[in-house]
């Protein structure tokens, strides 16, 4: 379907738009402005090299970089080319040390674009693959500290100009010294966390998933047209990838959502009704991500795997931030990386840690 | 009445807390647990320099230190020499320089005691005056800023050893910053900040507190009686001072008493019933201090002047978070040091700056 990429130029950022946001599972900020800051980066600096973390050294020292906030918030607190490379910058100046590389908290929305422009800016390489091959809401949840990574020295931008640092432990600490951080600062920052040697990225980063992005999207793009006719071919590029395997679990029309910023998440649900009428409505919990489908008391997916809510007529994913009354939808479930389903990485994922009350059960056996 | 100070000993620990809560005007954190440490550091280092703002050299770098939070959670969650001590030296290590003086944000509560502690076991001079002259809620409300210190570089420091560095331009921003994370670490934390040179600081203190403060417990501790009794030495001794009248404004038993932690503040009221019931209630506004004393419409004192609340039987002040029910207590006012009637900090400290509907009147005037 695809040449493998080595640079991210003009020509991916659609298609990495569309398919991040897929991935999203209705998280990860809006990426309509995180593109358009990415593409004036590109333009002005030129592509960005795209590398494997095998290609780094073990001693190479990456920066994992990213918005941290409500969604919701992203819509009007806007990024800028400026904030992401200053946020590098003053990280090094923090740590007195350069960076050899930059890298993604999460793949999905805006926060697939932030690495890409900050890296744009400052001349550097980013890596293809990410700390979750999705978004989630909170920093603890990122395959980096599930492996082991230290969370600071840490340190936040906002679009004032303020800056904070961090220094802690455990990354659980952190997300709620960050989130107070981003909450009193707007709602939404850009941060530089979780740095790592090449080694560290090697053990613990969801590999390939920028380079996935792009495939994706283009075929979202290519085969754009109503949801059921995608569930084929999504079935097929899914089954070559790290994820598992991707169904399609509903459709109908959004007949509620609401969302509140709530301790600095977006947290609420959406009702989604069967065109005809005919099954229960699908009940779709919010925490950044879309967290869990349900009908009644019959989970359907739930986290880790991913949920994506998608525009019934065009197939165009929907972040939860622009998901809204009335829109025809059609609802897709994505078996989550391998990784996902490790003993470590359960203890911070797992459902009962956003509050329900069941245990993980695989995709694949719903 | 004394000799004038030139070191904080053991002998002063107990008559500085009595006076320091007297011009907490109920907050400032409680005393008890920071005056323990206060002994335990002077045991171990020694009595602390108290010097006069006058003898620093124009080019010293002084730094302001103390607890930021809600003063309810100042019973809990205490503060250690430690905490205290650890806060400087970090912070000198961030702007990279020595300090050469300690001072106190506010004269009052826990935070007279915390720039006492951390000089001790730091073997550094502390300053003889605060930034606010009593205690209040919000850090722009400070003689410092008021007077064109920059709040950043600020470095925070909580219990568990994690730590924050801010970054920002106005009080106000910081302010935020340093509140959010402050409650997202529990609800209180060292920091430094404010940090000026000896010029700046000599242009901005409310000179002469910690000493004063001394004095004015001494005078409670002696005259220790039936707060009427204490009416006219108090008026005498503050005749004596920076502060301007002193007057007892009301007597009797605590009816009610509320406050929620809001934003990171205690915030609430108080309603005091007249011994006899012959005039109408007092009811005090509280916001970590005691800000207006009013008697339906009729304001009998508000800020920047203080309102103090004693015991009635002994004169002890009693601070907002260990203020009860059924309390039979004395209420006075004092008028605030000349400096917060100036334009300048009635832009930040009047009333209407806490959402009161009316202007400042002194209360002499009243």
């Amino acid at each position: 379907m695809s040449q493998p990429i080595s640079h991210i130029g003009l020509e991916h950022l659609d298609d990495l738009a569309l398919g991040a946001v897929f991935l999203a599972t209705g998280g990860g900020g809006d990426p309509y402005v995180p593109k358009l800051i990415t593409a004036e980066a590109i333009k002005t600096f030129g592509p960005v090299p795209l590398v494997t973390a095998e290609s780094l050294a073990d001693d190479a020292f990456v920066v994992p970089v990213g918005s941290v906030g409500a969604p919701t918030v992203s819509l009007e607190l806007l990024p800028s080319v400026e904030d992401a490379a200053k946020t590098l910058t003053a990280f090094e100046k923090f740590v007195g040390r350069k960076i050899d590389a930059v890298a993604s908290f999460e793949i999905g929305g805006g926060n697939s674009f932030i690495p890409i422009c900050a890296a744009a800016a400052r001349g550097l390489p980013v890596v293809d693959g990410d700390g979750m091959g999705r978004a989630l809401p909170e920093a603890q949840m990122m395959s980096y500290p599930i492996g082991g990574v230290k969370p600071t020295p840490a340190l936040a931008y906002d679009y004032a100009g303020n800056q904070a640092t961090f220094e802690t432990d455990t990354t659980e600490t952190y997300e709620r010294h960050i989130r107070a951080f981003s909450m009193a600062a707007g709602g939404m920052i850009t941060a530089a966390e979780h740095s790592m040697t090449g080694r560290q990225l090697k053990d613990t980063i969801i590999p390939g998933t920028v380079s996935f992005s792009v495939k994706l999207g283009q075929l979202l793009r290519e085969k754009r047209g109503q949801a059921p006719s995608l569930e084929k071919p999504l079935a097929e590029l899914f089954s070559t990838s790290i994820y598992g395997e991707c169904r399609m679990l509903y459709t109908g029309k959004v007949i509620d959502k609401t969302t509140r910023i709530i301790g600095g998440y977006d947290i609420g649900e959406a009702t989604i009704e069967d065109f005809d009428s005919k099954q229960d409505n699908l009940l779709v919990n919010i925490k950044n991500e879309y967290l869990l489908a349900r009908q009644g008391e019959r989970v359907r997916a739930s986290v880790p795997d991913l949920i994506t809510i998608v525009d019934y007529e065009t197939g165009t994913p929907i972040n939860a931030e622009r998901l809204r009354y009335g829109q025809r939808v059609a609802v897709f479930a994505t078996g989550c990386p391998e990784f996902y389903r490790s003993e470590a990485a359960m203890k911070v994922v797992a459902p009962r840690c956003f509050g329900f009350d069941f245990d993980y059960v695989p995709l694949e056996e719903l």
